[in-house]
């Protein structure tokens, strides 16, 4: 794909947070010419920010702002949610103002109502690293840019974020902010309780048996857990500060798709309890179906 | 690592059944100089086979395994515990005969009245291949190789499949079935069903958002589904065949597992149903360091 040149469209882009996100963010957007204007929480990470070039100008001031005409909020959900006082009088009046929180609902109640042109918005970009050294280039490319315009917001501030986007060369979707929050419950959130509820059940399975007899059983499972557990239980054992916020945030959301997920797994468990063969394979025939069409 | 040369060691070679890992052993012994003979079903996958060099001698009549001193049974789980009686009568009386199930007590049960010199062994290594054009050179490298003696398997059999496993640089591993089959649980069969059961709730839970008013979820949740999404599925889209015969011959082990799964689970539910974030990030916490344990 051809990525626009951002340079001309956004004049100088706000980042407040330099973590995977923003970093990721200003490394890029230095790349395209864009003058970046950084403010960070920490003065040491203002100067290794620097020294790794993910802005031009990197403070703890939040004056530094004061030229943006585009802010990016890429801030942890907390932090997002209970925004500085310092931070909120420093926002430019007339700048857009995104965010790139991985829950939409709450974030949109919060910043609609301090800021005229602030455009929810979350790039599902992600690695497993985090803080000021995680930041790296085309971390976007090709992954998923959302969008979630609430009834009050302002169109030409959306445009300006998907000029955004697509200059970092991400793939763009608007949607309603509770669809968003449904998605994510489904293929992001509940992953990860389903994926580390399965570490802890070979755990304690595992522990279990040798409390009863088989004590090479917790070693065993450890020995000779393959590439199949590893993946399965991948997202599991991710962040847990980040698994807690999605869930604290997205609970309504993540509790229904909780009851989707029992209902499915009952289906599968009472085949195995009857010893109903055909239905089982038919329920894992319908599975090996489904996952082409999520990747 | 230095792998033992087999050629001296074991004679010639038979292999029952040229599937991924019957035509992978075949390969591998083959390149250390061992003559391997194998049976298979089909004239067509004789032929095939041949071509591939999986073996010396392929024949669909068990006389092709009378000179062999080691035979391997690379048969699904289905076929090798009904076996055919041509093979039964085929298998030399004084040859050492393994087997590559992955469920181990009820082959164990099955085949140790059938021969006196069975040994049950689980080689664990796959891909998603399966058939006359899966087998790969040195699939079983640092692999666990799982043997499951009995009270009256023949120690110097054991040694012979030991070698086999050795020679083909997998790791050795020896315990009960029992304790074999419950792991496997915990780690190979469970999460098959985790898995397939996410993907039937990202399916199902984004048809019931349309159903009730938000039309655009179930391709919203197939365009949004990341890397995370993909991995934590794999398992659960496998082959469906396979999964249930796994299901099938270890299901009070797997039911077992299913348990421990689910009081995990629900543990997490009931933090996020309460609101419980401190608790909840202490459970993810246990998570993340639980896993590596396992890698």
């Amino acid at each position: 794909m051809t990525i626009p040149s951002a340079g001309a469209l956004l004049g100088p882009v706000g980042v407040v947070g330099l973590g995977l996100i923003g970093g990721s963010i200003g490394l890029d957007l230095r790349d395209q010419g864009v003058d970046v204007r950084a403010l960070v929480h920490r003065e040491a990470t203002a100067g290794r920010a620097l020294e790794r070039g993910l802005a031009d100008v990197v403070s703890t001031d939040p004056a530094v702002l004061a030229p943006c005409r585009l802010v990016v909020l890429a801030l942890p959900l907390d932090r997002l949610l209970e925004p500085a006082p310092a931070l909120l009088a420093a926002l430019p009046a007339g700048a857009v103002i995104t965010d790139v929180g991985s829950v939409k609902a709450p974030v949109l109640e919060r910043w609609q109502p301090l800021h005229p042109r602030f455009v929810a918005s979350h790039p599902m970009a992600g690695t497993s690293q985090a803080g000021v050294e995680a930041g790296v280039r085309g971390l976007f490319v090709d992954r998923p840019w959302v969008a979630t315009p609430g009834p009050t917001t302002d169109p030409e501030a959306l445009d300006q974020v998907r000029a955004l986007a697509l200059a970092l060369g991400a793939r763009w979707f608007c949607c309603a902010a509770a669809a968003h929050d449904r998605a994510v419950a489904l293929i992001s959130h509940l992953p990860v309780l389903v994926s580390g509820a399965l570490l802890q059940a070979a755990d304690q399975g595992s522990g279990a048996a040798a409390a009863s007899g088989e004590p090479e059983l917790p070693q065993l499972v450890r020995a000779l857990a393959s590439s199949g557990f590893a993946d399965t239980t991948r997202v599991g054992g991710g962040n847990p500060e980040l698994g807690t916020l999605m869930a604290r945030h997205n609970r309504e959301a993540l509790l229904a798709a909780l009851g989707h997920y029992r209902q499915a797994l009952d289906a599968l468990e009472s085949d195995v309890r009857a010893g109903a063969w055909p239905r089982l394979q038919a329920e894992l025939e319908r599975c090996q179906q489904l996952r082409p069409e999520f990747l």
